[in-house]
């Protein structure tokens, strides 16, 4: 079995499973980890370590991780923070990109009832979001502006941003930058301080750690107003007991990620070769973003004229797990979003296939997926499916 | 070791252990739940099996129960749902009692820049709250009331609410009422449809379930406004990849406590006796809502004189993990507001321990409990703290 759907989640990687199962039948410890006795303690003391090691993986500092339920609520959390009181500020509009992930661009919606606008940020047909642009919308609406959310690396495609570029442009106009590093973070080197970005969020079960367990990176906490409002906990940012064991598996798998930093090359030289292969084969093959730089894991390839659902499910008969697009939205056979904003014609847009692995998938699965994608090219051809 | 601090934080109960170790060992099945291959939909169908298993355990509909991460967001949830809107919907004030947790009372307040008014109801010296009060601001504010929130059983005291009669006069007013079920589902039988509330909370790790993971019970969930934005989880009402570890240990948990319902009397017995023993022994000693229906679990106990802090670490010496009042506030050396809203002195407040046990808790437990309160009492007695 292949399991090429990284993207949409990723399974809990040996090392967090080893831990859990090690903490599981030592039993502990259990406790509130605002209990005053030993007990808690002890567990506040193991999510304090945790929380010291992401910080120290993700470039940031210690009292700038919150931790939370994944990058979906962070997102929330920093629009919430951003834009709730829009009106008393005089803000009126936020920018977000065209391949922004659902959550962001919801999340921009959800404030027109406060008379806040969505931008909806230009993508260049590299896929690389409009920088020109940002820079005159930032000139031009200043103030007004509430949060600029920009993604590090796109779920689908994998195509990186240039997020370093966002954040100066940001920070010179003094306008909020949220970074969506939910495809990024675990999956390639980030630096929450080096990156300028003011927000950024991550999500523990895209890297290997439990599910519902996340960060948000806050480059000033105390600009946050709470989202879930609770009894003091997160220094009063995100109320609720701590999911403490989720929140140590996330410092397991960053540990875990961390250790595996030299594989990252070697995937992704086994991507292109593998990229390069298949086109050879197939020469209308389009990898969609192969001129941008990329995550060393994902592939975005589309056969014109074949439907990607039909070579999903061929791929899935031969045991290899991939998708259409985003877990979101891959009910609809449909050109994606993301694809529309990048200019993608329809007749690309519906054959594409997602095949995202993790850094420590063995690197003959691109060999397999290349003979198994083959077959299904060479058997769906005869059947075009559109 | 006794651990006696259930309504802080359950331990992972010995069936979900045994699941999740399982699962584990088993690898699997991880994925996004929303994906469509195979492995997401095996991954979706076993959360939805939890669904209904939770939704039989808690008397409610299958569309009823909202994944989330706990009582917490779900408190800020319903409240982000009946009062985002409160201008346009003319809505001034909203009724909580003195004795709720600090997640409600502090979201409650977080609404006063929207114009609406925290009422917060008086209890009675039994520690239950004013039903007559609620009655009279129910028919004085009628449609100005956003929303009433009352607990079902105080995570102090233990002391259970009349909250079927509450939403029996909050459906006759048509005002929404949330039951803050935090500390009574998984501790005693809790029938959602029967209770006639809109909206019920629950953590997870409150009765044996992993942490970060809970339920929102929703009446009619289309009255919800999501307050995690995401891609269209949870029909819309949560956004987020769905905690699937997570939601399946709730399941395994509440099927634990209903194998474990006949539990409930013996442990009642056990407590009452314990008591009973206690108060023979020291006639100076306070059981906190005596004469009130309470938990199974839960004795919240005071001798005048003896600073609370100092018997919670005088029974740590001897191996018995209890807290002077919730988690959320046990740093704090004052008569917690709870007790204050029951107009309890400062001379029983500060002299209060909690001691909460759990439905599989050998009742041996209140033996040795009992022991070593009188060892506790007998030597802190001759150099009493205030």
């Amino acid at each position: 079995m292949i399991y090429a759907d990284y993207n949409g989640s990723a399974p809990i990687c040996d090392d967090v499973k080893d831990y859990l199962i090690e903490r599981l039948k030592k039993d502990g410890p259990y406790a509130n980890p605002n209990a005053i006795h030993y007990l808690g303690s002890k567990t506040l003391m193991g999510m304090e370590n945790a929380r010291s090691i992401c910080s120290k993986v993700l470039g940031a500092d210690y009292n700038q991780v919150i931790f939370n339920s994944g990058a979906t609520e962070g997102i929330s959390h920093v629009f919430h923070s951003c834009l709730d009181n829009a009106q008393e500020l005089g803000i009126k509009a936020v920018i977000v990109s065209g391949i922004e992930h659902s959550a962001v661009i919801n999340s921009a919606k959800a404030y027109a009832n406060k008379g806040v606008e969505t931008k909806i940020l230009p993508t260049l047909n590299t896929g690389i979001i409009d920088l020109s642009a940002l820079e005159s919308w930032l000139a031009d609406y200043g103030k007004e502006l509430g949060l600029v959310a920009i993604m590090a690396a796109n779920n689908e495609t994998g195509i990186i941003q240039p997020y370093e570029k966002v954040a100066e442009l940001c920070n010179k106009h003094d306008v909020p930058f949220l970074c969506d590093t939910t495809q990024y973070i675990g999956k390639t080197i980030f630096n929450f301080k080096k990156s300028g970005a003011d927000y950024a969020v991550t999500s523990g079960h895209k890297f290997g750690a439990l599910t519902g367990a996340g960060i948000l990176l806050a480059k000033d906490p105390t600009s946050l107003r709470p989202l879930i409002i609770g009894g003091g906990q997160e220094k009063g940012h995100r109320g609720g007991t701590q999911n403490y064991i989720g929140n140590e598996t996330l410092a397991v798998a960053l540990k875990n990620f961390e250790k595996n930093l030299d594989k990252i090359e070697a995937l992704n030289s086994k991507r292109l070769e593998f990229e390069a292969a298949l086109t050879e084969k197939f020469p209308e093959v389009v990898i969609i973003g192969k001129e941008s730089p990329r995550l060393a894991s994902t592939t975005y390839v589309s056969f014109p004229g074949i439907h990607g659902q039909a070579v999903q499910i061929e791929l899935e008969s031969q045991d290899i797990f991939v998708t259409t697009s985003s877990a979101c939205s891959d009910n609809e056979p449909v050109t994606s979003k993301v694809l529309k904003a990048m200019g993608v014609t329809d007749e690309v847009g519906r054959g594409v296939v997602r095949i995202s692995l993790g850094l420590c998938s063995p690197l003959e699965y691109y060999d397999e997926i290349l003979d198994a994608l083959t077959k299904a090219y060479e058997k769906l051809g005869k059947i075009k499916s559109y």
